[in-house]
């Protein structure tokens, strides 16, 4: 298979100022998910990436939602069981191109540009997310092109809702799981170290987001005649919440570290390793020195400590100037990042609790809660982790980093929970791509090497 | 001079028919200061009491500011140099009537209505504050009638801008400070204790309104990506406020206690012997029971300690459902009570001290100050207390009890730092008049005991 592989990767490098041209054609449809006017043009986008499928053997359709339509295809690859069953995951449509002054060239004009790491694609959705769909979609490609065939079996499910928060998502998964079923998922939607060093991610930090209302007195108050016997909530919310953490920044929700599963020590070595400039990534956004657990370091607790913010608060006189009012009500925003081992759940039950252990008796409190996802961890040992990094290991000459992500990923966690699927994160963005931003680019030279290393993973899952 | 109280009084008695009258023309003129439609209502409702006080032989004239004018009126008294020189104040405006509907009669139709304490008149600016101007008003009516002249030597000032924040008032004090001076202001703004006890206000609490502004990063965050490592000023906003009073109650603001003059013990007797329901006061608005000092009666806590209450906060997302943002800024409007004794210019540096001991390095506060007015004392040993404690006495056939307000009156105040004179809140008002409400009343039984009351002053003042 090796001899496959290779003539795979000359076909590749034979081929990408096609590949090139099909990225540029497919990134020319402004399928802005957003925005109703572009309802065609997110169609059109998905309908484009059927037809580059149905070129390669594959059998699939636009399958229709509550909004926009979901690309699935199917390819059985070889025929034999011996390969595992892949399910290719990306989305066509795009976030809005806003502001449209501070694009250096039109959005849906892409414009190759020189970079310091070479010549860059430049649009909207360069790498957000058709450049990353594009390089497994030319790794497909190079091996139909050069073997007649796909060297797995393979699903694509390619949705038109991920910068609107995938509403149709899990419905549609849920409705389809048996249709979408298979070994793993592998997501392109995430990055790499930096140029020259691959990485999987994978970490995830998980979220539940609540909403509190506090309720003290019946009615809004004057604090010239009820100040000083009138419970205050605005008060109170500051002095509950204002406990949530100890002064070492240990978070007093009851129960709240049960569980954590701690990355391993030579994890950590890992993450230590990367020289992460914690001084430079702060100071971009004005701060000098980062919160939090002290003795670990700040990849550790960016992936794999949880949190605590205040994401809003809010309540009593907000206007200009002076109003001498005691409110009826006060109200938080509380989200908890979650890191791999934590039960959402019991977060939330814990939360309740705090709350309740700090209530005086004329307070009412109403916690509501809306999300609660687990932090993910996918395992380092996993046939598929360990094929890909083997993959981007030959690809780049050096080892690929296995990193982590503050956020999380929805899909991830939808593919775990309706599917029963594990997902690889192999990505080959950069921290200054500008996703979501003006003048979104794409490094072409990150393109290549990608679709090299999707091709190198196919061979290798084929039996290489 | 008690003869002449006597047939003063009498005088009153027998024309008490009249000063209703008087009092009822007043009530329909609709002198809503807010509302610029009723300009010249607000104007001629100034005429109107300059006219009154023509009649009895002062020298005045309506004097134009830069909103509605305010009536100034001197009368010389009987020309001697032994009594004192007061300077009546009141205010001609009126809040607006809305809701109109909830009104039972129409609030500029005056209606004489039966209720507990006998008839009462229902209309707006019934009891705030046509109706306690009045009182004086026909009280020197009656010196007049009887005597020929005035008792002492007066001076009148009645603004039209009290219902929308005395905006001209205090430029008109300075500019004419020497010839307002006076030995006294006599002030018919405030309440009795209940029908049958009459009281004088002898302790305001003075205010410092602040705004406190929090900035930490120089952007809005997303928590995914900085949560756990960036300063989250809504965190820090409520870990630094919520640690404003300690366990106890007990402000932790430096300084914050120092200077207060307590009550006497016997200041402090008389309140709690006067059976202040807290029970009562806190389940009308839906609270059990009262915060701060546990050892201090209720009445001491709201008229002799100082408080700090939060009266806004907002930051971050407001909105509905959820945003994970960790917020760049975070605001608070913070004010204080203040009690006599405490200087509000140390309580702001007090509160820039206790918030600089508690930020860090990262983070910015900028503190405004939207007003600082101390807390006011009226001594209980001065001329004026004792000899308005009498005249109520000789009234009501029962001392006179001296209250607080928990609340300020801006005018006091004033009075005090533009012209150096206290105060003498001899009020007439009763807890359900209604102020600022749909059907305002003032009770007849208040009206005519508040004239005779003022009228013994007067004799007293005048060397009786």
């Amino acid at each position: 298979m090796n001899t496959n592989t290779d003539a795979v990767l000359a076909e590749l490098d034979r081929a990408f100022p096609a590949a090139e041209a099909r990225l540029v054609e497919w990134l020319r449809i402004p399928s802005v998910s957003a925005q109703p006017a572009h309802a065609a043009d997110c169609r059109r986008a998905g309908e484009w990436v059927l037809a580059q499928l149905t070129a390669l053997g594959f059998t699939g359709s636009l399958r229709e939602t509550a909004g926009h339509p979901v690309v699935v295809a199917h390819h059985p690859g070889p025929g034999t069981a011996a390969g595992p069953h892949l399910l290719f995951y990306g989305h066509y449509d795009v976030q809005p191109p806003d502001p449209l002054e501070l694009w250096h060239s039109p959005p849906f004009e892409p414009t190759i540009v020189e970079g310091p790491n070479g010549p860059r694609v430049v649009a909207r959705g360069a790498v957000d997310d058709k450049g990353q769909v594009m390089m497994w979609l030319e790794a497909l490609r190079a091996w139909h092109a050069t073997t007649g065939g796909i060297p797995v079996r393979c699903t694509v499910l390619v949705e038109g809702e991920e910068e609107i928060g995938s509403p149709s998502l899990d419905p549609f998964l849920a409705a389809n799981a048996a249709e979408l079923k298979a070994d793993v998922a592998v997501i392109s939607d995430t990055g790499m170290w930096d140029v020259n060093t691959p990485a999987l991610s994978t970490r995830l930090r998980g979220l539940v987001y609540t909403q509190i209302d506090l309720t003290c007195a019946n009615r809004d108050l004057h604090s010239g005649m009820y100040g000083g016997l009138a419970l205050n909530p605005l008060n109170l919310l500051t002095r509950i919440l204002g406990g949530l953490h100890d002064d070492n920044g240990v978070v007093q929700v009851p129960g709240f570290y049960e569980g954590i599963i701690d990355p391993s020590p030579a994890q950590k070595a890992e993450w230590n390793s990367l020289g992460f400039n914690e001084a430079q990534f702060l100071g971009e956004i004005g701060l000098t020195r980062g919160i939090g657990e002290g003795n670990r370091g700040a990849l550790e607790r960016l992936w794999s400590r949880p949190t605590a913010d205040l994401n809003g608060v809010w309540g009593g006189y907000t206007g200009d100037g002076s109003k001498t009012v005691i409110a009826s009500q006060a109200h938080a925003k509380l989200s908890f990042r979650l890191v791999p081992g934590q039960d959402p759940d019991k977060v939330v039950a814990g939360l309740r609790q705090f709350l309740a252990d700090r209530l005086p008796e004329d307070a009412k409190v109403e916690v509501q809660v809306f999300g609660a996802s687990p932090g993910i961890e996918i395992p380092a040992d996993s046939r598929f982790v360990q094929e890909a990094r083997a993959a981007l290991a030959a690809e780049y000459g050096r080892p690929a980093v296995l990193i982590g992500c503050g956020g999380s990923i929805p899909v991830v966690e939808s593919m775990r929970r309706l599917l029963g699927l594990d997902s690889l994160l192999m990505g080959f963005g950069l921290t200054d791509d500008q996703v979501h931003s003006p003048n979104e680019k794409f490094d072409l030279t990150c393109f290549r090497h990608g679709a090299r290393s999707h091709a190198r993973l196919l061979g290798r899952l084929a039996g290489g």
